[in-house]
């Protein structure tokens, strides 16, 4: 985690009429104060007051606006070791304020409720084939999960302050518009608006491409948060990537990158719902890799039950599985070890469907990295696998509403430019 | 061009023992008026003033200082347009300051000497053949380029703000080491140490990939001074890649970033100089293009000959040759779109010996980037061949140092930190 930054002297609480700086200086020590309690854990309004350089009593009102806010509670665990003097009662991250994160795959939907403290408090999913089906039933559906996420939030007392969707193609994020997504057959899909029209909420809705939103959730609550650089493989039916650089996702010049599922691995290879052909997805996504292993065409149709017979059978040692992973491994490695030729990142996180195989592609993948990698005597570069399982997507697409709350937590208290979900 | 930073209120003239912060203040200022001069050209110093929010006092007297460092000169140019009152003299970025600029390669070795204008002053290059010869005497020859390159800049009347080195291989940047260099054969070669203690300078000597710096050179002087993302394909015996990202060269963690030439294009392909099989440069280095073009093997020892008798056949139809050419670009523009896919960059520059087979390679790397780019429909990506020619790489090393002193030219006056090579 980074140091907090220096604060910034207390101005008094913020009143209607009050000059713009002193609100500006107050919200600056509001963030300066939470970011503190989310990185020291349960911890005493002192410890916050010596760590800020704020006054103890400007600590206590902002932590008391932060209780408020739903933002800190007081904890259950006392502030200091036991013995020495009487312990405050320790403040730590709250859990009455969450985010809804949502995602639309080629076969299956799913959706999470997440608080501050990035626990899930609610998560469904639903297998169902959407490819061939228009977007506005998928929608439909989708939206019927988003609501009882929002009635589970309303259950639990939560206040959701955001929503994020999840999709398996190229986004234009300003508009939350799908472009493409070619192997669900979609283009041109306004998600945010469709999702708007449904729902009646009064908040933006933020939609991104899933392996972007699998890496910031990797980032933030997986196996990803030591990695200030790293790409993210996501196996589905497709293979989609999200690419970190200095702690921050890597996005490009219109917000396009990390498409490493239509790398050109064989010129010649086989056709790709992009139009092109030989693209990586076309040989290592998960129905490629079940045609490998010789599973039944049609009897198994979701990148996850793929994923699982692939394992029982590879745990029964059957060779056409064990060959297909072997050839999948390698495939991924020397395309993994491409883009770390050109990145020069510091690891590889295996994500979606990749994540139940990691204990098969992992070995050759990191064998690739060793083969391929120019720099490989000078420069480590791990392989892991996603420790979210099949949510990483969803609690992305929550986490990013989230992480801005956190960085900015007067939004939460919908005085500047709310994003307040009214349920 | 990005737009200046605005100005901080000038200070008095730096004297020794003044307060840090006036002489932090002038400093500011110092690079204001310079950033200015740069990007308006000729220009009056009531213009500057104007644009700057600095008096004109103030203005004059770091004119004044900047002459005196032979930065900023005044102009043959009258500062206004005719006939409206009595025109100033025109300022405008002065040329007694330069950099030197070296580049070791596998088949030659260059050196440039370029003035703060960006103008070229002195070059020369040398064609051998530096494999399987150790580094001394390579270095040695270097060094001499370099003496002739300082005895043109004294007898030029130039004063040498820094000197940098290109090499076609992983460098570690703080230490001006290049780790490796696959097709020299050259490993852990202190360059930067090696040219010191060979010129005995007073300046670190900056060392870093030719690629690396054959894109500083376009974006700072070249075809992609209007790019803000864009990858540089660098042809000679191998192939190197330089990634520039929102107006900055993109490193990676550890500066190991861009090297495309270890694409793995085929796995099963030949055997590549770096231990890995089937990189892009096996295919596509201008060895492997002679080869495929029919050129009889050893007749030609230079990537620059190599090209040159390419252009040749490919003008007189020699259907081998347009052959190896066709396909050769069809491999690069594969490799091209990958990069593009995962990073989403706005051009592909031609450099070295690539440049000059444009005509050719160009439009196969369009039509692949137009097959192969997920977002094509979205988002353009230009073809683009350099106009800096063979000079490109050594005049990025020399920009380096040339960019620092534009940025910060208090460097130049060797008051802090100096950089001042003495001659």
């Amino acid at each position: 985690m980074t140091r907090p930054s220096p604060a910034i002297p207390s101005g008094t609480p913020t009143r209607p009429g009050e000059r713009a700086d002193q609100s500006t200086v107050r919200h600056a020590n509001l963030g300066t104060v939470l970011r503190h309690v989310a990185e020291l854990g349960p911890c005493s309004r002192a410890a916050v007051a010596g760590g800020t350089g704020l006054t103890r009593g400007t600590v206590s009102s902002l932590v008391g606006e932060l209780i408020e806010l739903g933002l800190v509670r007081e904890s259950a665990e006392p502030a200091g070791p036991r013995g020495i003097g009487r312990p405050g009662i320790a403040i730590e991250l709250g859990g009455t304020v969450a985010a809804i994160g949502l995602e639309v795959n080629v076969d299956y939907l799913a959706v999470c409720l997440e608080d501050v403290r990035g626990e899930v408090r609610f998560e469904r999913r639903r297998e169902r084939d959407n490819r061939g089906t228009a977007p506005a039933p998928v929608l439909d559906r989708l939206a019927e999960l988003a609501r009882e996420a929002l009635a589970a939030a309303a259950d639990g007392g939560m206040r959701v302050v955001g929503l994020g969707a999840a999709v398996p193609g190229l986004v234009r994020a300003s508009t939350g518009t799908l472009l493409r997504a070619p192997n669900l057959g979609w283009s041109d899909v306004a998600i945010a608006d469709e999702l708007d029209a449904r729902l009646g909420l009064t908040s933006t809705i933020q939609v991104d491409n899933e392996a972007n939103l699998a890496a910031v959730a990797e980032h933030w609550q997986g196996v990803a948060q030591d990695l200030a650089s790293f790409v993210l493989l996501y196996g589905e039916i497709g293979v989609g990537g999200g690419i970190f650089v200095t702690d921050e996702l890597f996005r490009g010049t219109h917000g396009f990158g990390g498409e490493i599922g239509h790398l050109t691995v064989d010129r010649d290879g086989p056709p790709c719902a992009c139009g092109s052909r030989g693209c990586l997805e076309t040989l290592v996504g998960l129905e490629a890799l079940a045609r490998a292993a010789g599973l039944e065409a049609g009897r198994t149709t979701s990148a996850q039950a793929i994923a699982e017979e692939i394992v029982r059978r590879a745990h029964s040692e059957d060779a056409a599985t064990l060959a297909a992973l072997a050839e999948a491994g390698a495939t991924l490695g020397s395309a993994a070890a491409s883009t770390v030729n050109l990145l020069d990142l510091e690891g590889v996180v295996l994500a979606g469907a990749y994540a139940v195989l990691a204990p098969w592609l992992g070995p050759s993948i990191a064998d690739g990295l060793e083969e391929h990698l120019l720099a490989a005597d000078w420069s480590t570069c791990v392989v892991r696998a996603s420790t979210l399982g099949e949510s990483a997507a969803a609690r992305g697409a929550a986490a990013v509403s989230l992480r801005t709350v956190l960085a900015a937590p007067w939004v939460a208290a919908g005085r500047e430019g709310s994003s307040r979900v009214t349920v």
